[in-house]
């Protein structure tokens, strides 16, 4: 059912799944397996009320007076984030930021297999990280017209970003996941932007006034 | 008038700060002096209303028919995100994304040094990363007795998170950004907590559904 959603689901309802199943997966670690949406709530920080309008999104899946089963439910989120497809993706600068990504197992279990980095230094193309080698970056567009290619992880200096997401834009890449500080208006691909540095400021903030 | 809020500032407009600093940034490099909040929203993604209420919250600005002086603006926002502040960081995981982080020279521009790196790899401990030596883990709170840190910056995995976190919360660190995927409750520090898992879910949330 929650393949084809028929509503658009609002930003921040999609924000909180991940949380979800964070939570979730922590509780079927722990041997938890019921919980109510009260205590869910506390684990996650939002209403109880809020976690079952989100939940209601995908058709429920709590029993009245039992509350959810936890396998269950984050294996539906699982399913509804697509956690359980696999995708191919190629990071784009494989500095240390590029090459920390490369070898997060997260992004492994979250479906992602990076299957190649490119850089344009030539200092760094021809090394080798784990199997994979690192390509020179002109070859980047090249790369993607004979391999499949479902997502761009771009990992650049802001200045040379914008042109790599254009560019990879233009040529029908499906997903792109910006870490540089940069917006691109694009037209044709999913960008989902990871702001490292907003999270800094966050903190700047709240050390200043306190939380 | 921004340093001591009378009111608590709600945590979605804090979000939205480093958004308008990082836009009116891009705005004053581009020579562009004034903006009206109907284009300050065009950049962000926010509505014109909710940038005008969020800025209201530290004390206005603008100037009916002229807009926001974007240099000024950006610098009152700097105010009241504490970035002309400096504070002394470390980071505890000297891994890829320990060492990533210790170089994205976005941090110094928002006010932190970081003043060493620990890691609990034999390894590792002793070698440098630019002018700062690796230090061993077990040495972390030793340090901060006797040097001014503060905040810690966490990279280790997952499973050593909890217990470092738990410590330095109990130990007194005023500030904790985590790039763990773990919550912990602290009785005293502020906790920043950077979900780079997260961000990979939604998108590939938004690869399923579309956008």
């Amino acid at each position: 059912m929650y393949k084809n959603l028929k509503n658009k689901v609002a930003t921040p309802v999609i924000r909180r799944l991940p949380v979800y199943y964070r939570k979730l997966s922590d509780c079927v670690e722990q041997g938890r397996d019921r919980i109510s949406s009260q205590e869910l709530s506390e684990l996650c920080g939002f209403s109880a009320s809020q976690i079952r309008q989100d939940l209601n999104h995908f058709g429920g899946f709590g029993q009245q007076g039992y509350g959810y089963n936890t396998a269950l439910l984050r294996d539906e989120i699982a399913q509804i984030l697509g956690i359980h497809n696999r995708y191919k993706a190629v990071v784009v600068g494989a500095g240390r930021l590029g090459t920390a990504i490369f070898e997060y197992e997260g992004i492994r279990k979250s479906g992602f297999d990076i299957v190649a980095l490119f850089d344009n230094d030539p200092k760094k193309i021809g090394m080798k990280v784990e199997h994979v080698t690192i390509e020179p970056a002109d070859e980047l567009l090249h790369y993607i017209d004979h391999h499949q290619v479902d997502v761009a992880i771009i990992t650049v200096p802001k200045t040379a970003a914008e042109e790599i997401i254009r560019r990879l834009d233009a040529h029908g890449i499906r997903g792109i996941w910006n870490f540089a500080p940069v917006d691109v208006n694009v037209t044709h691909s999913i960008v989902e932007n990871t702001r490292i540095n907003d999270s800094i400021l966050k903190l700047s903030y709240y050390l200043q006034h306190g939380r």
